[in-house]
């Protein structure tokens, strides 16, 4: 039923799923010429993990550009039209809707229960960053150019980018000049603030070809062990040592009870490797 | 009115502000012989960036030392007598009342609304990390020596020092030893534990160069802009990610309905720069 | 009573405490072969440590350990056998009391009045990390080799390394990385995310003396001014800017009564070492 | 398109949707015989709401029960079944999921935009308190009685009850009470404790009669004063004044600039009711 | 230099001050004809408070108003006139610098470190919730009739009554019924919902003769006693119970250390009434 | 071993633990003759509580004085001298230490994992308020006369009445005016502000009778349901409600899984009462 290579069904208009390992989803953005997103591909993203989010047999994920030039170029322009006559609070009421749904759709990235592994090349500006800030590991391929573009439109970025990086990187007065200026900056750059843990050497095909052999290595693990790693990592950013360590009791109190620890001290005798159940169909 | 070189009329006894280019202010430290902070300093210094921020027509600002061997060497000690006889609950109100107002004045710096770019050079002791962390960008020229010095004089930093720096460095090990030992630490241990962005090789006249630079590449993009990054960034550092997207989504329901984004998509049009109205006069 | 070389009283089974040098305790982990942990070790561990913060004379900690080959293999997997037969609510219930317990031992490190400085060389895996990360600084031998060893045994680790990791280091990436892969990574690796901030080439040798000599350093200085850097910075660590400034203040409002302030004062006029008091007996 | 009368066409199978007066829509839980809840039920409930809430016209709602004799009487206990066959961390995630589900649908009445008014009477058990606590104004018949009735099931209520009633009453002591004890309370007692603002001499008629007076008053008022005064409200409920103050500052910036205010002044220098243009179709 | 019948000289043009019994301040609201806010008043009501707050020989303010008939109409609608022509984003600045100053204004009364009673009587409309809602007690007259009238106007109540209301009553269905519709409610409702605490049959004179009463009794006890328990109350509202009691124990480590302590144990043995030194003049 | 007459073993000095019913433990403050607090007793009444939360067959407690004439005058002001000699930071310290470990013996009935409903006749002053305040449902006698009397001793109360009573209550500033006066209170007036919940006409021997009644009927429910709604109503009262509802969902996660369920079911269907097992030894 949930056979790996069945992943490809996941895909939509712009966003293309597939199967390259067992338990491991390789999603790409697909919209020539530059990925740049529109409502619908957001709102496609947004549903695609949400989708590979309720699928058992899926571990780790795995996000990077089809397009062998650039990850993506950004907000569609376009995409920034207010048709409606209103006064300027109703208008307001509207932009509300409208940015806490677009929100939702990128923190979708966040809210998969797998771990999901990014892979930046060539191009990754404006909404690059909110995206790649909403995932979990971050892999960049040495060609990547970064920018924090949203400030050179007239706006404050608010898709994330502002919300997560003071908390994922460990240098905020870089990333406070990269957000007033909106100028390029190199893997290198991203590397000493801390938003990516690897500088692959090369192009697309390096860096996703690394992102995929960790991605690999994950799917091995027990899922109660890696999911429940997600979420309290995800739970600590947010809360207090202390307010975390309670909560962290209160959950493993029921993921201690998983037959997946008998199975890694069974197979440690066995002297093989642990086979895991999938999650259950109600996930 | 706001004509950009009348900022030098913000100017206080200890504190120079200066033009150098347009919609950017130059605020010099400037008490010989070491800019030693006592009460009428830090005092005026908090004063001149709360009207720093309510000057409509300023951008960005560049904050230096106006002497040329350092930046600061920390609290002048006379300024620590408590005179009064008083049972000791009501010496530790008057001590609150001190304290309070003490880093209300430093403050200003993170309460400012434009974007503070500061830039050190030789020696940076004591309350010069408490600055400096209170401000966005952090440069530093590379004969720079910083220090933590307040264990020295037996007691703990209490004007921001403690409060900031474990929120935007990324190496806690480091911030706290050197708080523990108050020893000195050079530009590279501070680039390291990512207190800095960009070391300046040099001393006082190359970094302020780089951070006027800096300064002025923010005072071409919109003010709207600029100004809801700089608040977006603060509230994120001290909201859990949830928390800060929901306040996002407000703040930006006003501010999207800016011309500055009209004016920008204009601009790219006609191959020119933008040029923004500055903020309103009650800002 | 409180002579410096009497904390070896302080020792326990697995536990060795010392006096290296003057107001400077060195607690060694010592159970062989591997100092792999059940729970009369750990239990004994946060008694030792709540019995440190209760000793005045004390001014700094070194934690490293006894054995020559190795920091800590981890948790010892027979300490995790539940033998009961209940219903899955009243097991979650016992695994509740277990789990705090465990989590209270480990954090007395954190709980401890006076700053830690950890010293790991050679394996140091699982709980390992939970106790690192609980410590105030953190030194590593070159030849150290880490791990998040959880998930290889099907579990989320809960004793600290995910609560407090993202707070501490600057590159959650990697961090992240790291705990879902269990993968082993290097002393490189550690100071490259910000989880320890100094490498010492060579093994327990060389990093416990290294850590010793910063330990003395900070046990020259006021023990008010440090106890209270430490409190504050972890203060800090949980909390808002505003709130810690807050907090601060009351803090201080005692704290600047200590006539500490006055001897470092004199004792720089009197060119010598300031001396301090020990901290009272009831502390 | 949004005439008033047509706010029929968002009833359900279990959820009669009617216009008993302009810009006020009436939800009745109507499956008999007892109005017991199971998932399409609850499901369905949580659907009306979102589709009410994004209703333009609307500006207040009363939900009541359509059956003469009770309100509600509580969960299907049918619905509790869980047939999967998993080990206890996987049934934990399926019941994770299934809780948040539930309590996402019961929490549409707090995420409904405009004023829910609640007219509970007759048996109004278990679930009926999760969801008149999740309402905005809470109105009761003097012939109702109520029961935290979970507790006789041998669970803790969790779609709402424990979460808000200790926030919306005023006497903790009695809300712990009932809550331990699953005792029926009266009318009397449900005032007494806050839960209820007002009681109703009657049953079914009369206090649905008095609710929808109520929403008829709030209908005329400004749908931009309205819509902020629950939002802001519901706000302060979980924050500090401080965080909410300021908070309201930022919302109020937009909300402010609405036509709604000058149609208010004019309508008094006009000596008749203002008339406010309803809420955009995108809101 | 502070003998008691001196603080008519902290009036202002509408806010007249007197000394009815030693130690109290009796503040009066008085302008003609009906206390209605414009910014002087508002301006001059918070500076007032804040130099009460800062005079060492108060220790218990009661607030009331002058006219016999009403104690504020509200808010002087001439005062929400917005002249700029900007656009929506700049206007939103604009706003949120004028709510935020009155904001600061009205929340002097929470900030006075003084306990602050309030009396009121006849009409309480609009901003008199916001003003009674940030005092410490509040007695009311039988005649008096309130409402939070914002809503009336078109806009959402924003200097804090619906930032404080939820957390000082006991029944959040009549506090929002009551901020939705606008409607006038009666001391007897004020007393039901928990707003105030006594209800003293007559008017004006009566109740402001009751809430001297009081004030005369707190201003006998120690000031640091009565200090601390306004401040520590203040942090409970907006704190965890466990926050609040950490946050206790720094406050009170410095505070008990008072001579007001010894003083009421002598008192008791000498029968007579303790007397308490004024606090610092510093404060 | 856990037969429910056993409960007198845990009684202490002054505090006297009796098993009036099945799985119920009365717990009865017995210090001659006013139930003075010095610091034997309360760490006396933290142990016994703490004792009782790891008893696994009680499931509810009820605390009354064994003094017929009164609940208990407060802190015996002997208990209150500091001998030590040392500088007023040092003397902090000590302080610290001390008003913790008092807090942290009268929270024990708050951390009490069964509810605790507490009876209280006569006088009950000070610490009287400290104890009910952390106590789960509070019953009074018609006799009973209160006093928050700590700012009559010249300091703020710290050991939970100011942490606790914002909370639990329903009128603020009828708190605020008990707290700031210390004047004597009536039952009708703890129950008006909401701090108890039923007034029993008569002394000490009928709110007795009554709290036994209520402990009984908690003490045939289910123990799993009960100990998850006492922990989940704290929970709530601490956090915000979103907060609340998804820590819910994981600790109903493990719960749920009780065999408490099952049993109810099949007792209904017996038509007799369910019986539950104790919760485990090791709870």
């Amino acid at each position: 039923m949930s056979s790996s290579d069945s992943y490809s069904r996941l895909s939509g208009q712009f966003t293309k799923v597939s199967s390259p390992s067992p338990h491991v989803a390789l999603v790409q953005l697909a919209r020539n010429p530059v990925n740049a997103f529109h409502e619908p591909f957001w709102t496609e993203l947004g549903n695609v993990f949400d989708a590979i989010s309720n699928e058992p047999s899926i571990r780790a994920v795995v996000l990077a550009s089809a397009l062998p030039k650039l990850f993506c170029a950004g907000i569609d322009l376009a995409a920034l039209n207010f048709t409606e006559e209103v006064d300027a609070a109703r208008k307001a009421l509207e932009l509300q809707k409208t940015i806490t749904s677009f929100q939702h759709s990128i923190s979708a990235l966040e809210r998969c229960r797998y771990p999901v592994i990014v892979a930046t090349h060539g191009v990754a500006y404006g909404l690059s960053i909110d995206i790649i800030a909403a995932c979990d590991v971050r892999y960049t391929a040495s060609n990547a150019i970064f920018s924090i573009k949203e400030v050179d439109v007239g706006l404050a970025a608010d898709i994330g980018t502002l919300a997560r990086t003071p908390k994922i990187t460990g240098n905020q007065s870089l990333v406070n000049e990269l957000a007033f200026t909106g100028r390029n900056f190199s893997a290198a750059e991203a590397e000493k603030m801390g938003l990516v843990s690897r500088v692959v050497e090369g192009g697309r095909d390096e860096v996703v070809a690394a992102a995929l052999e960790t991605a690999k290595l994950i799917a091995e693990k027990s899922p109660i062990a890696v999911l429940g790693t997600k979420h309290l990592l995800q739970h600590a950013r947010d809360h207090s040592v202390q307010e975390n360590l309670q909560y962290t009791v209160v959950w493993n109190s029921a993921m201690l009870q998983t037959q997946d620890m008998a199975e890694t001290m069974q197979a440690m005798q066995r002297k093989t490797k642990p086979k895991f159940a999938n999650l259950g169909p109600k996930l």
